[in-house]
């Protein structure tokens, strides 16, 4: 966002509504919140690429977007896309548009329009972005994280791999190892390619089902920046995560490869949870048990908050003061 | 867009309104129908970047999309914007940053979010795009282009250059006819570079302030395809255009310079009419007169509409059956 741009519209182009922390802007207009985030794929495409399989990073469209908008307790209605690319390439169009269309399915939203653009001066390769509109339905307000008060428990969902972020550093880290895309980690049935095209786990379901509680008081997709996204959401909380699952393979198998800090590791990737709801402690089993009927059965409690500032990983010994 | 993605959506994540024809995708949330456009700059950027002038290209930004918005009647009311670069260039974030927020200005339309990606892998310079969002005051319908019969007035909007259409054939005649685009053309106070990178002009105020006339039957943005975009407004009638303006010489200059025919430049440039409007003809003089208070005084009959198909420039010999 190019924060320069002071101007305020007048009331008839609708009404900003504030929402500091949060990767979703929200405006109400007419009689109606609508809720949009933007986003691409990042550099994920040079994986697609790489591999020749594209259909993975189409569904990422989708969840990298959604989720976002999840983070606010919007509910997604609709997507548009934008592929830039260097040159017209069908077949691959056709395998980004599965992928796009297992994504919409998953978020239960619609595609509502795009742009693909050919312009080799610009591109090299293939760029994938969408925008994602979001409402509130009818009673429902934007969760803020403005109510998050020390005894709050966090629950995380597990995410479904690496989803869209910190692949420049996974493949920096690939790259100076000499790793075999086409080959398996050992004792695993896929090749670590396929491992890291898995596509961003769409939580917006699981979200719609538990946003309009009343205990549910923050909502943290946990993309770039990974855990430090919780920070965002209150900057009186002190977000401890004593209870972080075991970290999947995958991660601890790339985090040797490249010893790369624990303290590095929780900032650029999800470590296994991919977006984190914050709730009131008597209301905790009842959002689990609702995240599950909506097909999240292994969310899990994962920390609390307390009063203070920042996120910590206890056992690993990480902590982070501000968002960056 | 990836028409391969066939999916619906259920109804709890709104009902997309189905406007045949349009650049922008509507859906109906809760009480309320809004409408989404994306669109990139293209290869504009790349003058932006020969000139070091970037402000053009960051108004151009929100010109683009917010036309497309126009074209269905709706008024806007924010933009997220995306900047793919190869690196961090703060200055030049800077001066897009101004021009966005004059476009804001403009349109009357506020910046809701964005995204700045750092990809030197996927983008060669910048990559300038965005998604609109406008809705539909109460009691407005979208404008389709369906109630368009023969006898109907076309009303056009002068433009202000080549707003951002057709960069690629326009750097390719600058190319080969080695202009200098820091000196004038002949008798011009400022130079080519200046009157090519001229911002896309923005006519969703006027346009908001006629949308809801019941004479106002059709909205088209003359953007890429120029006045074939007409066509897409209704199958069953032929757009005469027998009263288009003098084309300003800077169009006349490209097409002598690249010895361009006149079906090519119709169909790839808006030669000097950016935004046109299909009127009952009743209607037709209280229509200038709400565009003229409101910012449109040059706007002004440009031809009409008969029983057939196509569109047709007869003063040109130019005649077009489908959109491309």
């Amino acid at each position: 966002m190019l924060r320069e741009s002071k101007y305020r519209a007048p009331p008839s182009a609708g009404r900003p509504v504030e929402l500091p922390g949060h990767f979703a802007g929200l405006v109400r207009l007419g009689r109606e919140t609508v809720a949009l985030t933007t986003d691409t794929v990042g550099t994920k495409v040079l994986l697609a690429e790489q591999l020749g399989a594209w259909e993975e990073v189409g569904e990422d469209i989708v969840g990298v977007n959604v989720n976002d908008l999840a983070a606010v307790g919007a509910r997604p209605s609709a997507i548009v896309d934008t592929i830039l690319c260097d040159r017209p390439r069908p077949d691959v169009f056709r395998a980004i548009g599965r992928g796009l269309g297992r994504g919409l399915r998953a978020a239960r939203c619609s595609l509502l329009g795009g742009e693909t653009a050919v312009v080799p001066d610009v591109v090299k390769g293939i760029d994938l972005g969408a925008t994602a509109l979001g409402y509130f339905p009818s009673g429902r307000r934007p969760v803020s994280g403005q109510g998050i008060r020390p005894g709050d428990v966090v629950l995380g969902v597990p995410s479904n791999g690496f989803h869209a972020n910190g692949y420049t550093l996974i493949r920096k880290i690939l790259s100076e190892s000499r790793v075999d895309l086409r080959t398996p980690r050992p004792g695993r049935p896929v090749t670590v390619g396929q491992e890291l095209l898995a596509p961003t786990r769409v939580y917006t379901v699981a979200v719609d089902a538990v946003a309009g509680d009343p205990g549910v008081q923050g909502l943290a997709h946990l993309s770039g920046g990974g855990v430090r996204n919780l920070v965002r959401l209150h900057a009186k909380a002190e977000f401890v995560l004593d209870h972080w699952p075991r970290v999947p393979g995958l991660f601890r198998w790339l985090q040797g490869l490249g010893a790369v800090a624990d303290a590095e590791m929780f900032q650029t990737f999800n470590m296994g949870i991919g977006f984190a709801l914050v709730v009131r402690p008597n209301r905790a089993a009842a959002v689990l048990q609702k995240l599950a009927r909506a097909g999240a059965r292994d969310a899990r409690a994962i920390g609390h908050v307390e009063a203070g500032s920042g996120v910590s990983v206890p056992e690993f010994g990480v902590r982070y003061e501000g968002y960056s």
